[in-house]
């Protein structure tokens, strides 16, 4: 396989402006992006140039860079609504607020423009080189834990595309691959937006690692049928008790593999966790326009009726096997095993 | 709403040619397609321009009629390869060769090429009517078990475009509707063909029935909303014990209704009941071509990879509430149940 680590990054900075690669074009063109203002931060994320979870929280956190350097010398009393404006972009994965947060927090003590901007650029660097590591860890943990699985269905796309490393869940896959072990990929196309077909099946196909692609409902019948011995997802936002807001489908996924009594990870640094929010139900889930369903590529494939588009579901804790993260696998009960494994001195 | 008896037939017979609605413009276009030969009505047929377990037993019935005419007087030599060649145009759904197999039955004690082909007439018109009073009665025995059912999810279509009538699990809609009941459609898009968005939308919000469309990932997110009270669904071939062939996603459905305790109910006429076979695992499951999968309207938008497109999947007996029956409503146990209602009286 191509090292996944030698690969380009999704997002990258440039002192003075982001380069990503615009995601809502692949597989077709894969063409960079510059951004260079803290409105082109946000519509970037919003419209999916850029998207995952870990992805979009370091795009976010160099657009408060980008934010302080348009605003010199009034960097200060700019700095919150600079950070408000890009946390909002979208609303349910929490690495973006907590990445903004983080970025705009390391400016407190200094003493100018100047070293508010150099602070923030520093600090927006340690998230992405931390980002990296993470995914280096939990492809690390994921190997491990799934030594022996072969074949493994995944939903949306959690891997370079999506991260500042390797990926999640596909993470866990290229670690398998990098090992020298066999490991073949079910990915679910993931509908509205195609991100499995787009960019999972475009990454693993690129990386030399077999991929077969099928559509969201055939999750039934590549179960049922002896083709996944496990499932490994991502996550965009997971409850103090384990409830996990991932890609809509992801649900479904979860209900379907423990019908089958097969096993289900969410594989995600534990940026993503929010001990902040009890349950899964206090989740805020983004819903996104019709036109997502109805379309494709500018043009209406389906009658015009009324759409219900929720970009993401919550998966309740029960269904989840295990969480692969970059502190370890962590294990039911999770109301336990989840504060624990903050206590032992990870940054919130 | 209009009244779906009222409406144009999906298919349509003259006397020396079928008419057919293309379904695969709908519903862009509303276009009608001449077949005056054996190998139009195969390859409508094939490329799903008929669609529909009833819909394409009829047209399969009639494209006897066009072989048998078009080898006067050598009628009695052809009659059995034209059968066959109809018949075996798609693989998975029982309606076809059933109605092929009885329209050439009936023409065994003719005495001249005229009277075959007059015989065999007769006997797809019959078997078209049979199949719009069949949607009457499913329409009607579905109503009464589903009273004070206003939410349902449904999957694929099986209205007007896929039956001879109103259709079977829409017919239960159609007719919910006729009697002044209160009735709301989740329709799941149905990939990779769409005929959920394509079809099942634009026929129920021609007649006037609240419908919304959702992708079929959202499954496990609508049941677990409480936005479902019942998921009706239509059959493409249930074996004697229950074990029911449809469309891919019926199964993973299935399996989520069952998790939230959603009844889950398969609606359709006896004749796509196939008591020769045991159960689900004897079905012979059709697998269409990756291009469904990798492409939307010629245009490629997933990455190029292998694909698994199986059309259908076999949801376990198990899972099913009840059958919705031109017969009536059948209960489990299905080893019973099915077998009794044939013996009643119904033609084979």
């Amino acid at each position: 396989m191509t090292e996944a680590s030698k690969l380009r990054l999704s997002v990258e900075w440039f002192g003075d402006h982001i380069e990503v690669i615009d995601q809502t074009l692949l597989p077709g063109r894969e063409e960079l992006r510059r951004i260079d203002t803290v409105e082109g931060v946000v519509d970037a994320i919003r419209r999916l140039v850029v998207r995952g979870a870990p992805a979009i929280g370091v795009c976010g956190a160099f657009g408060v860079v980008l934010g302080l350097q348009g605003t010199v010398p009034s960097a200060r009393e700019t700095l919150e609504s600079v950070a408000v404006r890009i946390a909002a972009a979208r609303p349910t994965a929490v690495d973006l607020p907590r990445a903004v947060q983080r970025t705009a927090a390391a400016t407190a003590d200094a003493d100018s423009a100047e070293e508010m901007i150099e602070r923030a650029e520093q600090e927006a660097l340690a998230i992405q080189a931390e980002g990296r590591e993470s995914c280096r860890l939990i492809g690390e943990y994921g190997r491990r834990e799934l030594a022996g699985v072969t074949r493994i269905l995944t939903h949306c796309n959690t891997g370079r595309l999506a991260t500042s490393g390797w990926g999640t869940a596909l993470g866990v896959v290229y670690a398998k691959a990098a090992a020298g072990e066999p490991v073949e990929v079910l990915a679910s196309e993931t509908r509205p937006l195609l991100q499995g077909a787009r960019l999972t099946a475009w990454e693993l196909s690129s990386a030399g690692i077999p991929v077969t692609l099928v559509t969201d409902s055939m999750s039934g019948a590549v179960m049922a049928s002896g083709r996944v011995e496990a499932v490994v997802v991502g996550c965009d936002r997971v409850a103090r008790n384990g409830d996990t807001a991932n890609k809509i489908g992801t649900y479904t996924h979860a209900v379907v593999a423990h019908a089958h009594a097969i096993p289900f990870y969410v594989a995600g640094p534990l940026t993503t966790f929010d001990l902040d929010i009890s349950s899964g139900n206090e989740i805020v889930i983004e819903e996104r326009p019709a036109s997502e369903v109805l379309c494709y590529g500018g043009r209406q494939v389906a009658a015009s009726v009324p759409v219900w588009n929720p970009a993401f579901d919550v998966t309740p804790a029960d269904l989840i096997t295990a969480f692969i993260t970059d502190r370890g696998v962590l294990r039911p009960p999770y109301a336990e095993s989840i504060p624990r494994a903050f206590e032992n001195g990870v940054r919130p």
